[in-house]
């Protein structure tokens, strides 16, 4: 039976040894931290994930769905919140479709009681990953426990390591290897809305709610205990930022200013915001994800994204997804194998951090912007007429699995042509007559 | 006295150690390798360059320039080789400028040399950088002949230890760092072209003589010795590459096919093809280059190029000729300095790069085009004509000190204009007749 090794128990490594572990491989799980399952979770890091159907798949792959379903919250509605308190509601799909508000810590522990359930799977916590020899494949780990260095030898490696991959970084000095790293220029922050004294949620649940505000904004998901978690993203430098907002005063300034609906429910505001820490974004490519038929990166550790369309998780578990299809038509015949995964992969991973791009300008601007809405209004009238012609970029990305490679380039059609229905005279007014259907069936075809 | 530490005694260590120590600092050099004046040179990576400008800017600054006029061999002339054996001379300046070509090991051991004259400048060779501690400022060397481990605590770093610098990877890991590295698809390898029997050159030793061949290219500079330095320059993989090219008769097929007037000329090319090693061509672009008051990146550990405009090393000294000005300009208060300084570069250093890989374009493939060789002469009668409102782009980069960044900008929008020109009926007849002149000279205000 071969031997793999996958550095990093989080979310899509768990996932992936389970996956190998079914394949018949003996998998061994190492892991920088201690086993979170007995620990206490560190806070002020935001860890609510937006569960899509890329993320199900994997997860009924691995039949573990329907748990998960047990403690996912779903989010039918984007609800932005304008200056003066206006609620606005935006569905997220045409059909009902929901994303589902899920703890990281929740889903990573399941994954992992899942896996222990297969004796194929050894699980190392408390090892820091120091080197990768790429001649022997073999990798060096501290011992965090123990402090002994400890050398581990396998047949092949996945690096589900995260977006500072220690794996990468070998890779990165040792080969052609082209890479990436950069940082946006906001960061976040992680705040809280506490439950109601009988546990009851203070905003409607099941949306998953935005203050947009031009040049930064605020999100909030709700948790099963009633509570939500807000995340604030804010620029790292400049006139309003988390540079210049120092004083518990100009803190309450500001949100009494820019967030006056929200103000009023965060009773522990200014102790989250001086206590919790400033955290940056990286972003992250590279190819090719793999170093001949041994190494193979997954998840952040192959591709780093903002996580502005709740695609990060979802695309590290359609990695798995993908990489499971490409291994059963190979039959389980391994050469070349990572090397055709690195390609079928690279491309979809750009786009998907394209798109979150996209969607951080979106979220915090556009949504606020009634031209904007106007046209996600018009199509999807167009979308419910014609639901065989258009697909909504955020349907597509988020509602299927079609290829993210693909959907950027649909996306960007769609807009093309949105841009020219938005060029009618006075379709402010006009945009609900039959004329500009037709108009828009014209140009699709 | 304040200490400095400088990571790798190259061309660009080597020459900033000199103007530190100018400045009254103890200045540490720190190297790899051994002492390249005690050590033979190591064969077949291409150690021509071509001094232009800039460098001498930065010799003359370090009084060196002298020195190192004696061994240049000045390059008036591109020299073009068309298939059919065709020769093809293009000036590289207006006012009979040239480039120089220089061995690099000649100019690192006269750098080494006059930094010796120093009292204040120690060297250290055989120190491999294992690690920075960003917090103490102290480098971890592995010295190569006891095998221990050294510390070194200094005030202030300069790392010019290269393309794949350690200090640099270190920042990478260690804080908010934009980083790119990127490998060229095509890779080189130096060939010779040795001198007659009576020491003499086989070709104009005063040009700079290329080989286009649209996807790829051989080059020839002279050496002092009679020989010429070639290289070719060569997709890495495909239909015609280093992959494909694997037998002896292949190469032989090869170069009688597409260098037919050269290969007389070269009696070792199959024994240099197979022995000398293909290099690969890696892009490196970051931001910022300091970290805080304390550490700076300069010459290719903050910008390694391709080497098709000739202007690496040249980048890298005025890398040392800026920091030398605004380290005046400050009057010695290193406040902000370094933070300063990169704020400054990274935009040339970026638009060096940009301008490197267009010309591998131009060097490749536009210098056989006509029409190219069209807007040349055109641009070059204008030029003639009224000098003070149109430099050539390659003059701008190589024969004065613009920013490379402003070069650029100049360069985009004389390319514009020319495509205008172009366009102009019976071009190819009518561009020396006088209403083209005035054309330009309506186009440009």
């Amino acid at each position: 039976m071969k031997k793999i090794a996958v550095v990093g128990a989080g979310l899509v490594g768990s996932l992936q040894a389970i996956l190998l572990a079914q394949k018949g491989y003996h998998v061994s799980v190492f892991e920088r931290r201690p086993d979170l399952r007995k620990a206490t979770l560190i806070g002020g890091k935001s860890i609510n994930l937006a569960l899509s159907d890329r993320g199900w798949k994997a997860l009924e792959i691995a039949g573990i769905a329907e748990d998960i379903r047990q403690i996912a919250i779903p989010m039918y509605n984007r609800c932005m919140h304008a200056l003066d308190g206006t609620l606005t509601y935006q569905p997220y799909g045409v059909n009902n479709e929901a994303i589902y508000s899920v703890s990281r810590g929740g889903l990573n522990q399941k994954l992992m009681n899942l896996a222990d359930n297969y004796p194929n799977i050894e699980y190392f916590f408390d090892r820091k990953c120091l080197d990768v020899n790429l001649k022997t494949n073999t990798l060096s780990f501290q011992n965090e426990q123990t402090k002994e260095l400890e050398q581990f030898e396998s047949d092949k490696i996945f690096a589900t390591d995260g977006a500072y991959s220690a794996v990468r970084m070998r890779m990165q000095k040792s080969m052609t290897f082209n890479y990436s790293q950069k940082y946006l220029d906001h960061g976040y922050k992680e705040l809280v809305i506490p439950a109601n004294a009988d546990g009851s949620h203070k905003l409607d649940k099941n949306c998953l709610h935005i203050w947009p505000r031009g040049e930064f904004m605020m999100i909030a998901l709700a948790n099963l205990d009633g509570s939500f978690t807000c995340t604030l993203f804010f620029p790292m430098e400049g006139e309003t930022s988390f540079e210049t907002l120092k004083t518990r005063e100009q803190v309450a300034a500001f949100f009494d200013k820019t967030f006056p609906d929200a103000v009023g429910m965060m009773p522990t505001l200014l102790d989250d915001y001086f206590e919790n820490p400033t955290s940056s974004l990286i972003m992250v490519r590279c190819e090719p994800w793999n170093y001949k038929d041994n190494i193979v990166l997954l998840g952040d550790a192959a591709h780093a994204i903002v996580p502005f369309y709740g695609q990060g998780m979802n695309c590290g578990f359609e990695d798995c997804t993908v990489f499971n299809e490409m291994y059963d038509e190979s039959k389980g015949d391994w050469t070349g194998l990572l090397s055709r995964f690195s390609d079928q992969r690279v491309p979809d991973a750009n786009a998907i951090l394209d798109l979150a791009l996209d969607n951080y300008v979106e979220m915090r601007d556009k949504t606020a912007d009634p031209e904007f809405l106007l046209q996600k209004k018009i199509e999807g009238k167009f979308s419910r007429l014609h639901p065989d012609k258009w697909t909504p970029l955020y349907s597509q990305v988020t509602f299927s699995n079609t290829r993210y490679s693909d959907a950027l380039k649909n996306g960007r059609k769609q807009d093309a042509l949105m841009q020219e229905i938005l060029k009618i005279e006075n379709i402010h007014e006009k945009w609900d007559e039959p004329f500009v259907m037709d108009k828009m069936l014209e140009l699709i075809s």
